[in-house]
């Protein structure tokens, strides 16, 4: 009993009073030394200057979570045929309630006083030439309503049951009716939170108060910080003309950026804003042939002779989506200590290299192949028996 | 001053023509051979094979920021008690502006000609046998409006200040009144951006052409990359019924999954669009019980006599989410010297398990212990001092 | 070629037959002892207690796909000068359809019976003397409409073409006049799947069934589950006064938190829901400053004697985004042997440490020196010359 307690006691003893370091040869070859400091000193700049310097490998990041409001301002003017009406924002912004996705009104096609009765569908729509090519009770995918099975003579198409009048889109209005949105200007308030290192942020920035808001207007060089955008600059910092979006419509996404160091002044994570075309960008000129502008049918309903009846608008608008994108990186000690475990591994790899070199390439391999190399049997695969021919050293 | 830079000179030569080396055992020895061959090779088949090939470990991986268009087509048909009507995109689509998730009406509670005035609450709702069971003034979470103290005696029922007649909502129509709802169409438009790799994506990719649109239909194996659906497809493909979803209404994701590996070429990387009920899935029977199907009250409001009216609509339908799931990988060489550091790392540990096999399980293992080791001081412990025995190798 | 065979067949058994282990010094040193292992042991702790077990250094990682449906219950009511009215949820929530993100009107400045006719700007938006001051045929970015170029007399503002009369919105009804919302409900229906492993949850986790849902509130500490809110509750647990917010408005992130753990059972991965205030929190005084409150303007149409008018309302509400956090672990092979890999390097740098002690700290550092080292060669520098000085072990 006494006896085992003290061999715990030595061994622990042992432990912790000896050190073991590997035994190693120095070579003293200048090609092969040369060689092996220049691999040794470019992975140590490599781990260095690219995974910490350059990647920031010492970092830890997170992506946020985030909330956006939009606000439109600015009134819109058409003349149509004499005509004259104004249009504010409750009468151009989808949805009104001030989402990150909303569509600006541009152009329109306005089919009024429709009411749910029978009448012939639009020329080209589904053409007839008798009853017989019109089947009743039947839909076509494209068309406006449910046929009777009568083909109308006047007009060579089938007899629908539908809104009627429907609508003809053949001619889209060109300039675009409210070529006037160019001036209407939108305002961003952005949210930020980085749930791992608690820090929430706002795009209304130290300085961006109300007395500046009142009166800047979005440059990318003079005032990016500026939350409120003309909606004719964005268009044209997404690549678009202004008159070809208004008149078909199209989808550009405001970015908003907060790529933040937080090892810094958290007063340094500022928004960047970034335009781009999301469809219809007349410089993807495939694509924008497959499926162009941006359009979409709402009606507004309204009771007349006690007929229920609507006004059918086809509204061709841009589409704006703001996109939160956010990366944010503070020093933390896991990616650290991984990165130089990591990186002190492909040191490890550079050795291996030299090795190869220093025992397989040079004149002298097989000097220093007996330098490094100790050999416990040489002459006889003798396993596994204490006895036999103890190899000692050269 | 001349004999220190010497020094340094020295010093720095010394550095860049010597290279040190471990030095080695071979322990000739079958088993110890065999079995640390084995496991170094398993430990260089997983790095390669796993780490590698199969998760990639050599590359860098990214999100995209993405932007959804959406665009229901097809006419629907009612026929209640007599009155034909057609339902088309601007009467079905909540909202109406092509957001990436919206709901698609397939049944209905019309309460008709609704205003602001006194009437009793639907039997069931609110019981009373005399005006104290009716306080004046209180609500009912789940009543309709605010209670007068009456009670109603034809109903027996408290009588409340409301839009009257109140919806009665006991009865859901069944059949579903828009069933032909299964023939509507939906197209999706999708673009996705690759931030980190500057790679723009969108689902009408190389071969989706504006004549292949216009007469393709999704189909999983035929036609897995039209972006046009059969509404009665995504119902079926995603485990529903269409006649129980249309009745109560439910919730379906449509994922569009971007897998994208930019190693290859760019045109590779192309959508696969999944399908799956996220609510009332009739398989999920304990949660179903929860709260089944979709619905939602909306009104259109009118003058009607100089009184202010609505039409209330108890809405049940199929709600769609568009959600788009993006995984970019590219190689990066971060990644692939952290997976080579961190596999020399293994091998490490891998030389660990075989010298404790060498040195403690062995029967020879004194004989290697006395190869691997040599020892400074085997009889005094003799701290820091530079004379004392001097144990030289044996 | 039979030579050739045998020297393959002997290379090949020689490398299985042999393994290599490295030579090491065994330094019987109290104070590098005690040093060195202490290192060894807070490199080992490290990566045991923080990599492993603190940060589950053992696990992969996956966020996930959601989908969330929201429904608000309970009747509001508005005695605005003598004329009562019930507001239901048709009339409150904007949009109808139940999104994740979504406004409750609580307070509003209603403008009735607009026409589009002209009629004087409001006092203070802008003023003129006589008709030179108002420039006919232009706007004013936050004007109501378009300039006719007539200075009105009896108001002292321009005339402007517009929906009129203008709104004026100078006095925020106070108290709100639906401060009754603060007793509406709110129920959660949130969806998500985590792709990686393949798991899908919903917030009506076990237990949570149709009985339990129709009595339950939520409630942080008696029923932290229950997918039910009041709607005075969410504000006062995201830190406002319900007052201050149902006036101006005001903006509010319910964060569904996914925490999950699947390597326990997936009946433990339960939703936690938190509450926070996005904009006009009454604490964040210089941001509330630049941007107060939360409103927006939506219009209903009808037709009076022919002529199309509109009911505008300014609606300041309390907007409310439901943000689903996710992060879901489970035990991957990948990260942990990377740990394990990496945490191998760090213990090379331990060594790298404690060798730099011995070798350059100690007294005995020349006797250590020569233990470690073995010199080529020490007089000559004679590169790739076979012959030459062999030094040999001392």
């Amino acid at each position: 009993m006494k006896k085992m307690k003290n061999q715990i006691t030595n061994a622990i003893s042992d432990f912790f009073f000896e050190y073991e370091t590997p035994r190693q040869v120095l070579v003293r070859n200048r090609r092969v030394g040369v060689v092996c400091r220049l691999i040794q000193l470019g992975v140590l700049a490599y781990i260095i200057g690219w995974v910490f310097i350059y990647e920031k490998g010492y970092q830890s990041t997170d992506t946020a979570v985030s909330s956006v409001f939009t606000k439109m301002k600015g009134v819109g003017y058409t003349n149509d045929k004499g005509k004259e009406r104004v249009w504010d924002v409750a009468d151009y912004v989808f949805p009104p309630q001030g989402d990150s996705s909303f569509v600006v009104m541009t152009n329109y096609i306005i089919t009024e006083g429709q009411s749910m009765s029978k009448c012939p569908e639009l020329p080209g729509k589904h053409n007839c030439s008798s009853n017989t090519d019109c089947e009743g009770g039947s839909f076509k995918r494209t068309g406006h309503g449910q046929m009777t099975g009568v083909c109308v003579n006047t007009t060579k198409t089938c007899e629908v049951l539908a809104w009627c009048p429907v609508e003809n889109d053949h001619i889209i209005p060109d300039p675009p009716l409210l070529i006037s949105a160019e001036n209407y200007t939108l305002f961003i308030k952005n949210s930020v939170t980085f749930p791992l290192f608690g820090v929430t942020r706002s795009n209304l920035v130290e300085g961006i108060d109300a007395s500046y808001i009142s009166k800047c207007l979005h440059d990318p060089e003079k005032a990016p910080l500026c939350p409120i955008f003309k909606l004719g600059d964005i268009v044209k910092l997404s690549g678009f003309n202004f008159e070809t979006i208004a008149k078909v419509g199209g989808a550009i996404g405001i970015v908003v950026d907060w790529t933040c160091n937080f090892d810094v002044d958290v007063r340094h994570c500022k928004p960047k804003y970034n335009f781009h075309g999301l469809y219809g960008n007349p410089t993807e000129t495939d694509k924008a042939r497959a499926s162009v502008g941006y359009n979409f049918r709402y009606a507004k309903h309204y009771l007349e002779d006690k007929i229920q009846k609507r006004t059918l608008f086809k509204v061709f608008g841009i589409r704006i989506d703001i996109i939160v994108q956010s990366l944010a990186r503070k020093f933390d000690i896991i990616p650290t200590l991984t990165a130089i475990g990591s990186g002190v591994g492909i040191f490890g790899v550079a050795t291996v290299v030299c090795d190869l070199v220093l025992l397989y390439l040079l004149p002298k391999r097989e000097f220093y192949k007996n330098m490094k190399f100790k050999y416990t049997d040489t002459h006889i695969q003798d396993p596994d028996s204490e006895a036999g021919s103890i190899e000692t050293e050269k």
